[in-house]
């Protein structure tokens, strides 16, 4: 029955949400710009329409994303929040600035207009402190029962500076693999704050704005090649999607990868692997090897990089394959998300 | 209770629409380009990034906006030609080319794939008719009872050609008011086919993209001031807004609004006002009076325009509100949508 219905897992960001993608969304809606499937599209406007200007500077990028995460509101940010930077770390995962935002709401009707005040006041103070305009907004209403609360999504707007070209097509053989700090913090305080579990330190979700470590790191390290931020599949999947858009392979050291105790505890609890959890303040990034120390300095400098670790490199062995060397040195394969863990984590 | 709360009238384009957004959001959000609260946003892109570009010519416009009708397919189109139908029309009634659009997906666990597909492929047909490029997208799934089957939410983005500026800031004493077509045809569709109701002729949704319609026109009369997509809300709502945001006054003759039979006696039979229905392939123009009789030949030359008509006039009198004279000469004021008629009619 399930087969030719929508499960959860076409949400997942995973094996099946490629498989929706590429069976369905590129078959009809395909076009050079959306088929490269990075987290935004970057593009030039049509020339037709620049008659006499210069048009060599200006790329555009734009995202979207909508948002259905339950709860709406949890330890290190809320439904808003977590929109607002979302659309920003998609933008600067292709290295732009992120300029603009609609955002389109859709509420369920009963849904308390302070708890709708809370989000709209959080997503307009992470606007302004990375100095994103709101320019179109949307407001729907369902029934009681036809949606869960609240539901926002967003389109982001941006401007790629001249030169700057982050792809997966442009990551190379002996390419270092970096991380910005611990992972699976925003999956798991989300599962806990579900669960109802109780651990001694708090764990908050790392939900941030990720501009300004991008604008740091690639003025530190201009051979950065590609940046992801691992959210829906966690770090496994965002790995994998470099591996295979780049036709190359990739190898990390699984001692290498900053994941915080409460993070660990709770995943052995509830029987998840953190390379697989969804994270909203952290990014991948794929830099020449040479360029490495500085982007690791750079990184370790920003308050939101600060456990930024090397955690492997990129290869020219298994293609489209990423492998986890163990402490003990087994190599196993690490794939993309099967199934579904954790719905409704964005 | 309710008074605290989200209320379905909160979506429905009518008073508490708008309180909702002068109240909330434009008090979080907003900013010159979000102010005017016209169908898109238009604005140059900022100067820092346009280094040695000739700027004048760049306008971009942008919408976004939310789809949640149900049923999801109905007589004349589906709620993915609706989505992109309404990008479209929002961007046009800005004069803006309509270039890109990003698609976001919530879809409810248990949805028929061959649904989607249905969905999908109706989109894409109507993109490619319009010459949209679908750049970004994202999916997310919620599970069963998380919300109503499909929920579509996308931004347009356009270019507005050098020297066309659409907005109710233009509009002046004694421009003509026009449709371009019969009223409230989408609306009266769905709420037919919701209650079950047998009307002889098959009423279908006027759901339709305007642009080619807006090229004709402009190019005819161009000293258009200024366009809406009459949707939610209907056209006394569409009308409302431009009185308020123009700051005068316009006045309507009853006997002038096209509107079929079958919408007339559904309406009769629902207590609804046709002035009040939604319309998805329809829109207002204010236009300089001596350019009307060239605005309504373009107009009736277009397959879209057909019954267009001059339904009134632009006036110094009653500034911010609608009037509209009847067969008899009775004059009677008519206000914005209070309350919530049709839910989630788009």
């Amino acid at each position: 029955m399930s087969e030719n219905r929508i499960q959860l897992a076409h949400g997942s960001g995973g094996q099946l949400s490629r498989e929706l993608i590429e069976g369905l969304f590129l078959e009809y809606f395909g076009n050079p710009i959306l088929d490269e499937l990075e987290d935004a599209a970057v593009f030039h406007p049509p020339n037709s329409l620049r008659r006499g200007l210069e048009t060599g500077d200006l790329q555009l990028a734009v995202s979207t994303d909508s948002y259905v995460i339950t709860p709406p509101f949890f330890s290190g940010g809320d439904i808003g929040k977590l929109a607002v930077c979302g659309t920003v770390n998609d933008l600067a995962m292709r290295g732009a600035q992120p300029l603009y935002m609609s955002v389109g709401f859709i509420l369920e009707e009963g849904l308390p207009l302070r708890d709708l005040e809370r989000i709209v006041r959080s997503m307009a103070q992470i606007a302004a402190q990375v100095g994103l305009e709101i320019v179109a907004g949307d407001t729907k209403v369902v029934n009681r029962g036809g949606a869960d609360r609240i539901f926002i999504n967003t389109a982001g707007i941006g401007l790629v500076p001249a030169g700057v070209e982050l792809s997966a097509r442009k990551v190379e053989v002996g390419d270092a693999v970096l991380v910005s700090g611990t992972l699976g913090d925003h999956g798991m305080a989300i599962m806990i704050q579900r669960e109802g579990l109780a651990f001694e330190s708090e764990l908050k979700s790392d939900c941030a704005p990720l501009n300004g470590l991008v604008a740091q790191l690639l003025a530190a390290a201009p051979r950065t090649h590609c940046l992801r931020d691992p959210t829906r599949g966690g770090l496994a999947t965002a790995l994998n999607e470099i591996a295979r858009q780049a036709g190359l392979g990739i190898e990390i050291q699984e001692m290498s990868i900053p994941v915080r105790n409460e993070v660990r505890a709770a995943c052995e609890l509830l029987g998840l692997d953190p390379l697989y959890v969804a994270n909203e303040g952290k990014l991948v990034a794929a830099v020449a090897a040479d360029g490495a120390p500085l982007a690791m300095a750079a990184m370790r400098d920003h308050p939101l990089g600060k456990e930024a670790a090397i955690i492997g490199s990129v290869t020219e062995e298994h293609p489209g394959r990423v492998v986890v060397r163990t402490p003990l040195g087994v190599r196993r394969i690490l794939d993309m998300l099967v199934g579904e863990q954790l719905p409704r984590i964005c």
